[in-house]
Formats: C-alpha cells, sequence, structure tokens
C-alpha cells in the first residue's frame, strides 16, 4: 500500500472534523475559540532511539500522541488538534501501519482531540514519527518553567521512575508486570492537573528527560535552586536509596514538576491524580537532594542528555 | 555537540518572538489575530528522497520552509509561524547544522515568519526533517481543491518543469544553470498570489508532484474534468510535445494551480508573478490534454505518485 493509498484508507478516516478537510485540501483550516491564547508543540519520536521495535504499533501511536499532549499539560493548555509527519521505513510494513492508525484513532478518541494533517513519507532507512499537538489557554495564563519563587512546595504528580521500570522489562532485563509496562508505552498526559494548575503553579514542566535533571532545567530558568527529599518522591513500591535515584533520573515519566506558594493545599487538585510535595524552593542555583541520612551528592547523570 | 546545545546556540538565536518563549519552555504561545481562520500545514523531506545530500544545508533549510510555505498560498493564507522537526543523522556534522541554521535564519527572515519551537533528534540513520507552518485567512475564505466549476479557466503562475530540470543539473546529468538549479532547491511559494486568489479563485493547490498529476487531482475534488493545452503550459525555453510533457509530470515546481470563471481579468493579479492560462473545466472526471495536433493520450506517468 502506498502513502496515498495508506492516507486515503488509514488516516482520512480519523480525519472527521470540517478542520481536516477530509485529508484533501492543502492544509487544515480551524476557527479558533476566541479570546483563548494558542499552544503549539512538536515532539518527534524515532524507533530504536524513542521506542523499541519491538513495541506494539498502537502502543508507538498513543505515545506519539501522549507525549506531544503532556507538553500541552505542562502548559495548562487544553488539546484541539494534530498534524503527524509520518517517516517510515520497509519494516513498517501494511499490517503495522494498520495497527498504528487503529491504536491512533483509539488516542484521539480518548483524549478528545481531533487529527488536522500531516504528512507521510515511506522508504526510510529507519521510522521517525513527528507530532505537532495545537492546544488552547486563557490569555496571559499560560503555565512557565521560570516562575518559581523562593520558599514555594516543588511537587509531582503521580508515581516517578515507572516508564524506567517499564523499560526495563520491555527489554527484557526484568519481570514482567503490565503496569509498569504500560507506564512506558502508554504514558499519561496530566491534561486536567495542567488547567487546574493555571493561576495555582508559579512554574511547571512535564517530566520527560528525568525528574532531577528536569528540576535542574526548571531551577535554571526560574534563577533559584530545587531542594528535593529523595524519600518524598512517590514510587510504586518501596526502595533504598540508591534505587529511588535511579528511579529519579529515568526518565520517560511525563508527570508534572510543578511548583506553588507554600500554604496553597494542593491535595485535591489533581482530582484522580495524585500529587506529592517532594521538595522547596530555595535561593541559590540548580537542584540538591536529601536522603535519609541528610544531603546526598547529586549523581553523575541527572537524566536523559540529549 | 549535542542537541541541546545545537539547540541553544543555533536555533535559539533564531527564535526571537515572545511566542517561542526563547524555546525555554513545553511549548509555543501565541494569541492569534482575532477574527481569523487559522491554517496548518506539515511536510517533512527527507534526505535522498526530497533532495540530495549534496544540497547546500542552507538551501534544504529554504526548500523545508518554503514547500510548507507553498502550502499555506495554497489555502491563501498568510504565514505567522513554523515549528521544525529536525531528525538528524551522523552525516549532518556541526558544520552542515551551523549552515542550516543560517540558512533556516535567513529564510524565516525572507518570508516574515517566526521559529516557535520543534524538536531535534541526532544519531538516527537518515536525514529527516519536518515542519508545521501556521497561517492565518479571512474566515470562511480559505481556498479549497472543490470549487472548480465548468466553464472555468483554468491557470497556473510562473513557468513550469523548471525544478525537474534543476534536479538534473544537481544530478550531474544537465548543464549546470544557476537559476534552474535555484529552481528545485530554493522555490518560491507564490504568498502574495495567493493571498490575491482568495475570494476569486474557484479551487487553487500547489503543484508539488507534476502539473499533470495535481491537476488531477483538483479535477477529482471538484468532481469534474480538466483539458489542459500543452502548447500554452508557460515554460522557460521552447520545447517540443515531449519535452512538454516531461516538465508537466516532473514536479517540485511549487507553483499555484487554480480556476476562475471565465470573464475575470487575472492578468495582474499575481503582481510581480506571471499568470498563464493553461486550460478549461469541463464536464467529466480527470485531467486531458491537447497539443499542437490535437487531443494527446495521457503519459502513463502524471507525475509523482508517492
Amino acid at each position: 500500500m502506498g502513502e496515498r493509498d495508506f492516507i486515503a484508507a488509514r488516516l482520512a478516516p480519523l480525519a472527521t472534523t470540517a478542520a481536516a478537510r477530509g485529508l484533501s485540501d492543502d492544509a487544515a483550516v480551524w476557527s479558533p475559540p476566541l479570546g483563548r491564547d494558542l499552544v503549539f508543540t512538536h515532539d518527534v519520536l524515532a524507533c530504536g532511539v524513542h521506542y523499541l521495535p519491538s513495541d506494539p504499533p498502537s502502543d508507538i501511536a498513543w505515545k506519539l500522541l501522549a507525549v506531544n499532549l503532556s507538553d500541552l499539560a505542562a502548559m495548562g493548555a487544553r488539546p484541539s488538534g494534530v498534524l503527524m509527519g509520518l517517516g517510515l521505513s520497509i519494516a513498517e510494513d501494511d499490517i503495522w501501519r494498520a495497527a498504528f492508525a487503529d491504536g491512533l484513532g483509539r488516542a484521539l478518541r480518548h483524549f478528545g482531540v481531533a487529527l488536522w494533517g500531516g504528512d507521510t513519507v515511506t522508504g526510510l532507512a529507519q521510522a521517525v514519527l513527528g507530532l505537532t499537538a495545537i492546544g488552547h489557554v486563557a490569555p496571559g495564563k499560560a503555565l512557565s518553567r521560570n516562575g518559581a519563587q523562593v520558599g514555594d512546595g516543588v511537587w509531582v504528580s503521580g508515581t516517578i521512575g515507572d516508564a524506567g521500570l517499564g523499560l526495563a522489562i520491555a527489554r527484557g532485563k526484568a519481570t514482567p508486570d503490565q503496569r509498569l509496562l504500560n507506564r512506558f508505552r502508554r504514558p499519561q498526559p496530566r491534561l486536567l492537573l495542567g488547567q487546574a494548575l493555571v493561576g495555582t503553579a508559579t512554574a511547571c514542566m512535564d517530566i520527560s528527560d528525568g525528574l532531577l535533571i528536569d528540576a535542574d532545567r526548571l531551577a535554571q530558568a526560574s534563577g533559584v535552586g530545587i531542594e528535593i527529599d529523595l524519600m518524598a518522591i512517590p514510587a510504586t513500591a518501596a526502595a533504598s536509596d540508591a534505587e529511588r535515584l535511579v528511579r529519579a533520573t529515568a526518565g520517560d515519566d511525563y508527570e508534572l514538576l510543578f511548583t506553588a506558594p507554600p500554604g496553597v493545599d494542593l491535595a485535591a487538585i489533581g482530582g484522580n491524580t495524585p500529587v506529592t510535595r517532594i521538595g522547596t524552593v530555595q535561593a541559590g542555583a540548580g537542584v540538591q537532594i536529601r536522603g535519609e541520612q541528610g544531603a546526598l551528592p547529586l549523581p553523575e547523570r541527572l537524566g536523559w542528555e540529549h
């Protein structure tokens, strides 16, 4: 099946809104909601780099959408539509492509997001999948990394390090556990939490490369220091300090990391998504960590450095 | 230079508008112009497929931007911003990356378009470059492929087939000619013409895969037939019928193909961009061609079928 047939048979049926024009025009046309700022992100997943060739195609489609929606969540935005740039190799055969499109359709429906357009290119040496997500937020209210204030609490959503454990399982290096595998393959962008944080959080970002390295980036962007209590980091199971450090540098969490004034009660802000205070914004620069026995040296590797 | 250093040193200096937030947040934030529809497109260029590894990096950056702006032109839209997904291999070394970024900066300034964000991934087997372009148009006025009416004139901008000749030159298979080479490597999106056609053209698209195949697609989308006079197709130099057919199937023109009611005088609509009437919309289906001796059989290959 060529590019055009794939688009007509598999992707056009997913592009059901008027904006997409049935994928038959040169571009999509959308009337944005009145009085809202628009939020744009574009992330790329490459086969063998961001996912494993053996990952199910429907999970790859989920992840491609989810990691981009996670960026919108980090800005406090509500998603509207996406454009997709699919670069495929011969390894992504018709069966793979059909399963990818099925999974994409389910993911779009799950998140209530429209497929507006894009491009498909075949015959590449390696699959490279890009997606642009467009969302909206109240004017001037988008969250940012640069507003953390000394004295703010530092918070995360969900549990940290699960995706790293899931990756080890996917590689056959750990005991199978479907929940942890799904945490790697099917991340849950924290869209409702991000929207709830608008007007409350002083800074926010999503954790993609590892809690410590991303906290370091947020601290740098805000011109502050961040102290994290290693024992407070929410984890799926009890763990030693060393194991906690691994989880805090594993990446692929797609949880939100945010700061908020110390007096604000955030216990219920995430609805079904638990949020946990893990540290404090301090004067200074960069991230520091404390363990059960007091200050801990930073590990050499804070997370994924691209 | 790693991904992060490349972004900080080469791309962030190009992202000068507030919307980009210095490329330091998870997404871009933009206040759209009031009372306009937004137009979105995403095209991918792969090394060895859409451009040659030997093409100058600054020209590749130009082409990546230009082919996407050409889609906006086809909709009658004015461009605002872009997001870029760069997948790079080891072949795109620091020198290549610097030259690409320089060329991108020049192209962005030339077209008055802002870099809002994106993603860079290295270590791929082959360079794969995606770009999302966002523009705007008067509400309900975006051009489309599906409005051609029986009796309309069929028009093109510029000259057709130059890029095909330029590709032959780039491959060392034809006598060097910088102007034709530039027509392949540095296409000129017909933005002002596209905007001028809003309210006048009944259908419009850009010619990327070849005049004949794209005319066939416009005819299909509109549910009409299109007859093209081979001798009327504007070309850089005199040519035989056979040569004209080659040019009409060569692709990469990025000229506009459009239809307009027969009585409308379009001579001056393109400003400095010449427009030429090349045929007529008829009842029927698909594209037909006439040569000096009357009706001609369609060539087996109408253009690039992806």
